[in-house]
């Protein structure tokens, strides 16, 4: 592997998802995971989010509409509070989930407003 | 319906895909595609692309990503020609279908740049 | 928008999933998701289940089929209870999700039919 | 394999969609694909079709819905026909259409009304 | 329906997924459930996994990387045991939600490796 | 990126999908599209395809699942003509897309055996 590629992918993500949980991510990961975990940091951090065409603000909302639809639950949180740590404001985030609602389909933007709400509840919390 | 948001929506949509084509679609709905030609321009495009808080080239990046991974080649091509015409790079076009790519999987990336490269082919034939 | 589809979707969508419920969506909805509230009500609701040459009992069945294919868990079960609303009987809405599950493949019918369950007890639980 | 269920859903199945094609499918099977089109009538029309508890309209309707979902172009085209032999309106058909928009977006409602446009044009060349 | 196919496509699924919870799902059938099990058995199991030319370790590893993509998440935990019981090593698994990770897309893999990670860390307590 | 990753990923990849076809997806790419063809290679053929714990066989009907999940006909008929040269049996072909239409559903293996029928019938012509 590239380790140079790696080591951008890996500052990347601490930046977006937070750094904690990406060590713990790494620190957790097993034989089993450990290539994988690899895998996603050089390859979706590095390759794909580490190209300079588009913000960092451009790829958090991307992610939103894209993650919606694939009716990934958990990754969409993690990517929410990404969003937020981005830069994209609440207005954006709205705008784009409707969006996604109209072009992927009404139940998926009833889970997304959904696990919106429970991020943005969280976020407060923490604040708190 | 609600007539104002029609119109805003039918000046959007010509603006994004082509007053030509819209014109076309519209011109040729008969009575089992009329309600539904309506409820596209007021809803997708005048309750949906009318909204503040993105940028219309915001809009056309989600899109390209969205119907890539919701696999609709024809609307693809069509919003590819929308990106164009909202001032999309070809530079952001690539990295938002790289990223859509490695988000949901290498066959609709690859499925995308054949698309993509078709749409300027064309583009470039009928500007010479 | 609309006042009037706006009106009409309410009834309807009160109807189907209960006053409660959607009165509690509109009421909790705050500044991030009034407008996508508002959405659902007056373009699902109002210009979708609106229409006239569908019955309820025809639209729920549709619902179950469209909403186990999309994977949405929780918007499936409240359609579900939507389904037992319109008048649809348990033998119509088993014949709908074995159709699905042939058509879409047997995990998403092993999902409907657990969810289903889930949504019978709870019923028979209120009841009682 | 149970021939008696075979037997039934061959009945329906060329009912439904036209014994020529259904003749032409299995007359055209050859040891790659004979199985398949054993399981298709045995399982899928026999075991699926021929449940009572919905009409065949009712489980065209369905179809319509389910199979614009799944993005299966050649396979929408064949039961839009089936539907209008089973006694489908056109009516039924738009409606059908616009609520599986709604649900599932408008790229796949685009694809939908266009490939309707297709059938409808060809069923009438076919009665001329 | 076939009873022979059925008998076969019971020892199958019990063998594969454990004679315990397959005797559960139909003993708790009731008139709702109970014909989709009989499906689930004598089609999925008998007519599916009974045939000759892939062994049970190629069916399990297919499985893995299709109820991925479908999303069925409590679907992949059970066939995940049951790829164990077929005899497929962690290293296979691995390299095939690796694979399924590339086709299918980053969320996939991460949702595909957490629920394995549970699912293996259960195996283990259930063994000591 | 990492050159031996590349390069060892570009071997397997024209072993599996022929020379030819590989060296006229790099030959023609351009400044859009070189970047997407340079991650192919190195991340899904070297990085996937060049892990050890499957085979190639494997890892070709693996493909072949999930590509018909996905939806990507062309990639799906590529990915044929590569199971083939990768020693997959017409049974093992077989047995893998009936194995796909019943957890993916039906229209997915129509579409899939059609697609097979075209594969076999252009090897053939090929091959005369």
């Amino acid at each position: 592997m590239d380790d140079e590629l790696f080591e951008k992918g890996l500052q990347i993500r601490k930046e977006v998802v937070g750094a904690e949980y990406v060590e713990r991510s790494l620190a957790q990961a097993d034989d089993f995971s450990r290539d994988f975990q690899r895998l996603v940091t050089e390859y979706c951090w590095g390759a794909g989010w580490g190209r300079d065409a588009l913000s960092r603000r451009d790829r958090s909302l991307l992610n939103l509409a894209m993650i919606s639809i694939l009716g990934r639950n958990a990754e969409f949180k993690l990517h929410l509070r990404g969003a937020l740590r981005n830069g994209c404001t609440k207005d954006e985030i709205q705008d784009t989930l409707i969006q996604m609602a109209i072009y992927a389909g009404i139940p998926a933007g009833v889970e997304a407003f959904r696990l919106a709400k429970e991020v943005f509840a969280e976020v407060e919390a923490d604040a708190s």
